[in-house]
């Protein structure tokens, strides 16, 4: 069965987060003096990759399945499809709960994320595509006592995923514009709605790898349109085909939005890591390629927050990742410019 | 000149804590809960890397100069030989005093290390090896006004070091046993020293790289034995040629003390990345050879502590620890078996 869902408010968020906070991790804010001196802003990062399971994705999964337990709805089964972290979130919830997760995902989800779903006791089912495991999973929905927990497009998936920015901006205080990447928006669309009700000047704007450019897209038509294909990306996490129907008006609220090619993907993963000694997901460095740019058109002094979304990263990422040497210059903001492959 | 130096105490480490304390960051202490499963110990890590310049050194830099300060010695000038860390920490901290720093250093230092050591504000002299640039350095200290800020191997240099295991043992109480690499052994005989003080009974095991294993011919032979040529090695904060006549004999108080092999320095680099989500360098990374050792040998349940000494890492060492994919099945107790070269 789906779990029925509305679109989700501020209020949703908050309570999401008095749902949660006792289950989750209160992660670091964290920034580079350095960084701050290059950019002439104040970047401050939500070190979500510190988060249990190692990305924010536990939020939305623990706020869903402790509502249905609120409400006295809680199934013996879940399923859910994934391209990695809800994966891990999912099973992790589920394990929380006492109840039994099986994840579908395509075979190119990346192995540690693979591994660490089985190892919090969840079965994983492959398949040779996303398409095709995003139907098999609705199949699996239609078994007695079983609730398909939606990856992003679910009102209690994105008020879960809204704590992260809620938990920041009511630390950090004032901001001039927050960053998030972009995958089916569930991040994304939940920092928007508790950036713009906390914070309502602020610019909240998002990225997503210009080799999977479906919100880009979206966004300038008006309406949802998917990849024809499975993508190939760094940003295993912004791999998404399509956002849908919930996030997307919310995205459709967005200040600003870029696509990242993959060498800034690559290049802003080995400053980060470098920069604040975290093992950082590509897809969430990837976010920097908006904020170097921000920073460069914007008057100098301002301070961003950045949702640093996860740290599970391949090795075969990893390879990709550190292939050429980008450290021996300090970031340049003139990305346009400077960035074009040698 | 040289700065004279007497035998570091406990109470060098007590009084060189609170000359630096407002000037060094207090580094968090992290666990994975996955690892202490797999482990059946609680492993502890005292994430120095999270430390101002990326590394531990900053604290005996600090701590030397800020002890010269005090006695009414500063000088104009600092000279400083080094393979990474200690050039950073002492352009660093000589910035923090306002005098200048000149650096020598042999060719092969980390590009990253070079280039942050530059932008503290360092000249940097770079020699073919480290014992020319070591005997540069000798040179160039006697000039006036001028002190050489050797790289571990005197009191206040080993006190300062000495403050991360003060610090971590003072947060996290009881513990059975604390790992450090061994360099020069600055921070490994400042690390014993302060245990030996605070927790009598608890272990001090050390590790450094079979392919720079001076540390251990030397404590196998009682006397100091010295490298006949540069090492190479991931760890290249433990590829320091000898250690010193002051840390030599602290060293000789170690309960025990690991080779560690570049395929498990490689391993447990890439296990740390994954389950703590923080960039460290190969160099303490390789204690965790010797942390699966004793947790192996020793009854269950037990707690130790690691001191990560840093997260400064060049690509090219990020792209031999990447080489090959550890990450497909949990960390192996047994390293003798399990780690052979494919």
């Amino acid at each position: 069965m789906n779990s029925t869902s509305s679109m989700p408010t501020f209020e949703s968020i908050k309570q999401a987060f008095e749902r949660i906070k006792q289950h989750v991790k209160q992660t670091p804010i964290v920034e580079s003096s350095l960084l701050n001196e290059w950019m002439g802003q104040r970047i401050l990062f939500k070190a979500e990759c510190l988060q249990t399971i190692g990305a924010f994705k536990i939020r939305g999964a623990m706020n869903f399945l402790a509502r249905l337990k609120e409400e006295g709805h809680l199934p013996k089964y879940v399923v859910a499809n994934s391209s990695g972290n809800h994966a891990q979130a999912v099973a992790y919830a589920a394990a929380h709960f006492g109840i039994k997760a099986t994840v579908f995902a395509s075979e190119n989800i990346s192995p540690i994320k693979a591994a660490a779903t089985q190892s919090y006791g969840a079965d994983l089912k492959l398949f040779p595509t996303r398409i095709e495991a995003d139907n098999a999973v609705k199949e699996a929905a239609k078994a007695s006592d079983t609730v398909w927990m939606p990856p992003f497009n679910h009102e209690d998936i994105i008020a879960g995923q809204g704590t992260a920015a809620l938990e920041a901006l009511e630390e950090v205080g004032h901001v001039d514009a927050v960053f998030a990447p972009c995958g089916g928006g569930g991040l994304l669309s939940g920092t928007l709605l508790a950036t713009k009700a906390l914070q309502p000047d602020a610019l909240v704007i998002g990225a997503e790898p210009a080799a999977a450019n479906d919100a880009s897209m979206s966004l300038q038509a008006g309406e949802i349109i998917a990849l024809k294909e499975a993508p190939t990306t760094l940003a295993d996490g912004a791999a998404t085909p399509s956002v849908g129907d919930i996030t997307f008006p919310i995205l459709q609220e967005l200040d600003d939005f870029y696509e990242v090619d993959e060498i800034q993907i690559a290049y802003w993963t080995q400053w980060l890591h470098h920069l604040l000694k975290l093992h950082i997901e590509p897809t969430c460095a990837m976010t920097m390629a908006a904020v170097a740019s921000w920073a460069a058109n914007t008057p100098k002094g301002q301070t961003a927050l950045v949702i640093l979304s996860g740290g599970n990263i391949s090795q075969t990422a990893m390879t990709k990742i550190w292939e050429r040497d980008f450290l021996l210059q300090p970031p340049i903001l003139d990305t346009d410019d400077n960035m074009e492959e040698e």
